[in-house]
């Protein structure tokens, strides 16, 4: 049986990443291509590696056009999905890839994003602990953060088996610059970025802090509080994040080890490397993997779990499909890869 | 119907595109993987990116360990696939991403690679006039280099149809450093690599001129002669040749795109970007597409093309699988990718 | 003897690298730092690598703001220059880092910039046969542009010597993106240029193809015709330039050699490297300097010349600086680095 | 008056950085260049940005050769420089940019460097409490590590003035692959590092963790305890260090602000970035300087230091020549650039 899908804010790297990932999906046909001031072009001169789409014209982002599909994604700036999804039958799969409906805490939301909350849905990260049963059958799904992705990959085991301190969990990340968008702004510029590093939203102010802290806490099941520091890397695609928690008294290494492989063990798209070796985020490129170490630091009383994945895959658009194949039935890992592009 | 394959070298960025592709084959079951100096290792250690296959432990490059596959890749270094390939069976299909079996002309073997020539095979490159049919069955198959697929996708139909001058073409093309190999060597490490351009083997010296020229004079059905200049790019993969040659008397512009287009226009892998749009090495990565864009320069008198490709899966990889797919009587495009990953 | 500078345009890249080198002459105090748009900002703000004048103030660029000043730099839009240098006094020393005073065929000018033109001034590449004695005194000085000059350094020696051919002469170079200057375009983003290489303008349509064109005649005292294809690399500085041009009958190797290393033996900013050393853009980056090598490819009849230059120093600000020393009297290297930045 | 410098270690990425200033330094002749496998060898084949060295031959390292400069500088893998060290005249300046002097603890350096400790030199970071005073005429100098420096420059002024815990700091930082030497490893080549990051020496193992707390240590005139993970970010040069740490019960963001700000505020090299302004890597590509930011997350009760600096120059080349200048009575900014190589 084949679905079809409708994407919008396809002249976005979500939304060509979207493309990509429903063009060689065996199940799904590609309906409707939408976008806001790009609609009229031919989608090969906005995203010219989608060679089997390069003809397609994309079409105004109206609930009419988006009508009709059986699953429609919104790639589209923050405060935008809510409208339109209300004008979307409640029998079609919408997959929200913005921010709009990951929070459960409308002054969270408020204060981060400045707007009323449109309310919450279905959180698509389905290794967390109860996440994948709802997601079976939604027909609403809220794609997590690229950053939130990496950091609750990262820290949830130990939080869910109870043997990491809850308040001063320190976290900081490095993304490769698609996270930014494709707007041209002066400073992402390529002579800029490219040979360089540098910090942003230092001090808390990252609008991804609130999501990540909500799933830490309900893993914990208690008040997790983190320190965000995310820095942006001269590469395209990738997220490393370096997440450190401290220990609680008595557990050792062993215990944290078992407590991740158990987690993880049946999971596809999930892997904690063998000792000894550093996940890169070169290994995951293009796939929908997250690699995982940990080490244990009896020096400093804190575990550190290095994970990466690609932003962009896992991270936005991989992860969204997965949700996808869950909620409708499909095998997890239809139309997604499991190897990364290297070197 | 399955097939069995068989990857040596399989430590090497050859041997690694390889498996990425043949892993995601439907068609194809990977057998043994084998290297030389890695033997014994797992997989995961040596190629991260390749997930699925990562707890595989590379065996010995023997003709036992590599004899019962239906199909057998040799990712060897020029000189070592002749003697593997003698002792396995005439009705395997060898297919040898190596120099070993790719020129006609024993004189020019011998001039640049200094040893005897081990004999011609049929040569993978489908889109070339005449060689897919001798593709068809074939039993031997020797892979283009990456240069000269992205020299002669560039060059061949002019040539074919008599609209250029075979005298003076001029080519030069920039690469990404994964075409120099996996081995570490001085002036490839990051730090000399990264933010900057040099060239190299400069003057004719280069291995892939003569295949070049081979490939052009089959097409022009006269000598053709070449100056050849590779620079190193710093990126991973990627070609982009910049091809010119000078163009018959009389002959212009439509003529020109005419034969370009009427040369590729059933090609499932190559196309002729839209007037206006200039190919990208990141529109094809990890894809088994090139893409050509034409200009002809009536003040210099000269036709200038652009190519990219990627130099590992169009370049090496996957028009290896795309000739083992015609070979095994599959449908040509069977497990390669279209879309490029970008950004 | 300390004279003052002013440099207009400062937000830009030549802007910024010309106040790199002024603030590090010891002849030279940093007068007016003038912008357009970003006038009343704060240099740090734009320029953040220029530490010692963070706290500087930009002007309006205004003929009134500029004169007093003994040198005055022009780093403005094609087409500005020439207003505004009319309006400064005829002893200041005006150097116009843009195009309008280098061409002196006004027809090629209003052909490839599409004005009317303004004008030639001094051509500041001194290493050029008669062109030091030019600059010598001079109070206006036409700054070469980055791509003329890496191909007239490569190719003047053989054309002055009487030893190419003039009528087909080829040349592909590589650039970093500072080349496309600081202006936040989509296709500049580091998304899209890291990890991979395009070419634009192709077929004769860059502008500083009559520029070569011109200087290369200029030399050879007859008509020198050229094909130019120019490259975006993924590297924020650097110009590999690939200069290749037919070989007069019974002209060989060593001829060739002479005649280049004659011509640069006294030059303080130009090397010939020792045969089987290739040049890097690396090795250039922020200095004044360029390194060539040379080829003979009897098989094709073609020399084929490598140079490199960091485009905004020796391309840009560099020569510009160099200029000015001839013209002020001072040593031509004062102020200026002789060795690169590597790695 | 000129004083005569040897640079040993030549051909690694220590030693180049070392000539590249030395060549410049207006109160410096450099004579000897020596290295260990590369002796005979012309220094331009090594380093071949170092245009005014070119020619000249690289030596033997032994005290002989070294003997009868002013300064010697060891640029010398760990555990080399005390044996040449004691052959040297007491009144030589000998600068060992290697690790081999800096730890004042044996048991630490036995712990991460497993050999017998060497003894203890002055520290060469001159703009720690009391450090300038203790260079000022000293004959032995230890070059701080480049992270150590870039997280001494971050944190001191806040352990200095008794704002911050001292048990629980956690430290991230990214470098360029220069860092990592030039040794030719098969994780270090281009294709494997440029596009993407990895961490490596995680979980406290890392031989600059003891450098890091002994400093911290003796700022807060008590034992600091620091988590440290350091990470590979694909560029040559520069390091980007994320510096948290818990601040003490009612101190808020204005008086660590006015703390930061004093203990730098005469400095020549160290500048805190006006607010609002973030710290970028390419800023001080070159230069001997250090930017620095400031965050107070009152939310997770957290200062956030972000700190770049060239890893080659101000950690460690611009470092020894700063201690250098200070020692022989020189101005401390003396052959030493302000200003960074950007874009």
């Amino acid at each position: 049986m084949t679905f079809t899908a409708a994407v919008s804010g396809a002249s976005g790297y979500a939304g060509g990443e979207l493309l990509r990932l429903l063009a060689n999906h065996p199940d799904i046909e590609v309906g409707a291509i939408t976008a806001h001031s790009s609609a009229g072009s031919a989608l090969g001169a906005l995203q010219p590696h989608l060679h089997s789409l390069a003809d397609r014209v994309l079409q105004d982002t109206t609930p009419e056009v988006l009508a009709g599909h059986d699953v429609v994604f919104l790639a589209l700036p923050h405060g935008a999905s809510a409208g339109i999804a209300a004008q979307l039958p409640l029998d079609t799969l919408v997959i929200d890839a913005g921010a709009d409906h990951r929070l459960q805490d409308p002054a969270a939301w408020e204060k981060f994003y400045g707007s009323v909350h449109a309310g919450t849905w279905p959180y698509g990260l389905p290794e967390l602990p109860g996440h994948r049963a709802a997601l079976e059958g939604a027909r609403r799904i809220a794609v997590p953060g690229c950053y939130p992705t990496s950091v609750l990959l990262a820290l949830t085991p130990g939080f869910a088996a109870g043997l990491l301190e809850p308040d001063d969990v320190v976290v900081v990340s490095a993304s490769g610059t698609s996270g930014a968008g494709k707007a041209a702004k002066p400073h992402l510029i390529g002579s800029e970025v490219m040979g360089g590093m540098s910090p942003y939203g230092v001090g808390g102010g990252h609008r991804h802090t609130p999501e990540m802290e909500q799933g830490l806490s309900l893993a914990a099941g208690e008040r997790v509080s983190l320190s965000f520091t995310p820095t942006l890397a001269p590469m395209a695609r990738g997220i490393l994040t370096t997440a450190t928690a401290k220990v609680r008294p008595g557990v050792g290494h062993a215990e944290l080890r078992e407590a991740w492989e158990a987690a993880y063990a049946d999971e596809p798209f999930v892997r904690i490397l063998p000792e000894g070796q550093w996940p890169a985020t070169k290994s995951v490129l293009g796939s929908n993997y997250a690699n995982l170490q940990l080490a244990f630091d009896a020096h400093a009383g804190r575990m550190i779990v290095s994970s990466v994945i690609d932003n962009l895959t896992k991270g936005t658009a991989g992860g969204a499909v997965q949700s996808m194949n869950i909620a409708l039935g499909l095998d997890e890992t239809r139309g997604l890869t499991i190897q990364g592009i290297a070197p």
